[in-house]
């Protein structure tokens, strides 16, 4: 079960987080660890500070973006500071490590993402999360080192796995794959069409965009949009971009 | 109320870890740091993992015994692995936590102490302790290190503390209109609007509506679509059907 849950870092600068990140993951029992663009790695100083974590190092899936390393996840969770300009779902640790555990329980591959040491997750980072976790630290002095703060949701997600354990999973036993969510990288797809769609209607001006794909990434991205449904909004935006080409075959106007 | 809660390190070999452990107290707002006969002391390694909470190193307070750590404590506490020869009152973190918050909160001053790097507490310094604390990690790689653990008991501390006390209002105190879901009979009116536009795009066919709509229903219905939301979602229909009707101002063609 735990083996559904990733811990992806980006962009991380100092290899001896990395090694720090992996030694709190194996002691809280996780094991998949993915390193977007890191500065530094494979490196000596994550092996110091890995402290015989060195299996979870050795397994490491290194990407280029953080689109790569969210193929598959079906809940995608990001660590941010409080406040943003467009509020986004927030959990507190403990939500957190519940709802993952919760997910992965139910099969679903499950991301915790944490940024850069000094400059954290960018924006559009953070819209590729379902949910933002805050570790609600002292506010005058509230960054935390990079591996203590993989340590505080591993340790939230132990602590809510040992509470379930035993218990038999929900009753979702069978369930019907066009009733289940959608992965990120296919509502990543549907983000695509769906600005493409919306610069035809002239909707969306793409030398002006605002916040507009962010609020429909937020609206979007809480919907667990299952299979099924993604399909409905797919077929919808491909007969738009039709009818906003005037690509339908001519016909008596429908009278609605 | 924190400031009654110090952190004990004893025989520190690695003063990495104790400039670690200074961060993770000022990230949770703890303060009182005393380092029981540290092997080197103060440090240019523990000024750097420190990251900015120097002031806690500053005024760290060095002793040669366990015994003058705990001077004026009435409860302390201790963290260990789980099986001792001795049974022991045993706390997990999170009740580590609430126990020490409501002896602060009552003027007693509270002491987490924490043990060697390699060889924890002896034997004889766990018995100065009230309770032991087993952070509970997987038996099969179960030391965490030092800077980690002292994370998660502070942070366990700063929970109980943001439970009792004055605990910063979360983001949904002060709500938005625009952020507050919308009211059923906007999503009906809604619903309307959109049925109206899949049949302009041809992709309702009114004779055969089959189950469509109620998928959608489903989807927008369990989202809690706010305002905002339904504002951009009403007028992308708006465009959407300007756009099928061709009612839209001619102009060059959008290249997307």
């Amino acid at each position: 079960m735990l083996e559904n849950i990733r811990v992806v870092l980006v962009g991380t600068s100092h290899p001896g987080n990395i090694g720090g990140a992996a030694r709190a993951m194996k002691n809280m029992g996780l094991s998949q660890l993915v390193l977007v663009d890191p500065r530094d790695f494979p490196s000596e100083d994550a092996v110091a500070r890995a402290s015989g974590a060195t299996d979870i190092l050795d397994a490491a899936q290194v990407v280029a973006t953080l689109e790569e390393a969210l193929v598959g996840c079906r809940l995608v969770m990001g660590t941010s500071a409080r406040d943003r300009h467009i509020p986004w779902p927030m959990l507190e640790p403990r939500e957190c490590g519940g709802v993952a555990c919760e997910q992965a329980q139910q099969g679903a591959q499950v991301a915790l993402v944490f940024g850069r040491e000094y400059a954290g997750l960018t924006n559009e980072e953070l819209q590729r999360c379902h949910y933002h976790v805050h570790i609600p630290s002292d506010p005058a002095f509230s960054s935390l080192n990079l591996a203590a703060a993989v340590q505080v949701l591993a340790y939230e997600v132990r602590m809510a796995w040992l509470a379930t354990e035993g218990r038999p999973a929900r009753q979702s036993a069978v369930v019907d794959p066009d009733e289940e969510p959608v992965a990120v990288d296919e509502l990543e797809s549907f983000y695509r069409h769906l600005e493409q769609a919306l610069v035809e209607i002239r909707f969306l001006d793409p030398a002006k965009p605002r916040h507009l794909m962010s609020r429909l990434r937020r609206l979007y991205g809480r919907s667990a949009v299952s299979r099924l449904e993604m399909n409905i909004l797919r077929g919808i935006l491909t007969e738009t971009i039709k009818a906003a080409r005037g690509e339908h075959p001519k016909q008596e106007k429908a009278d609605v």
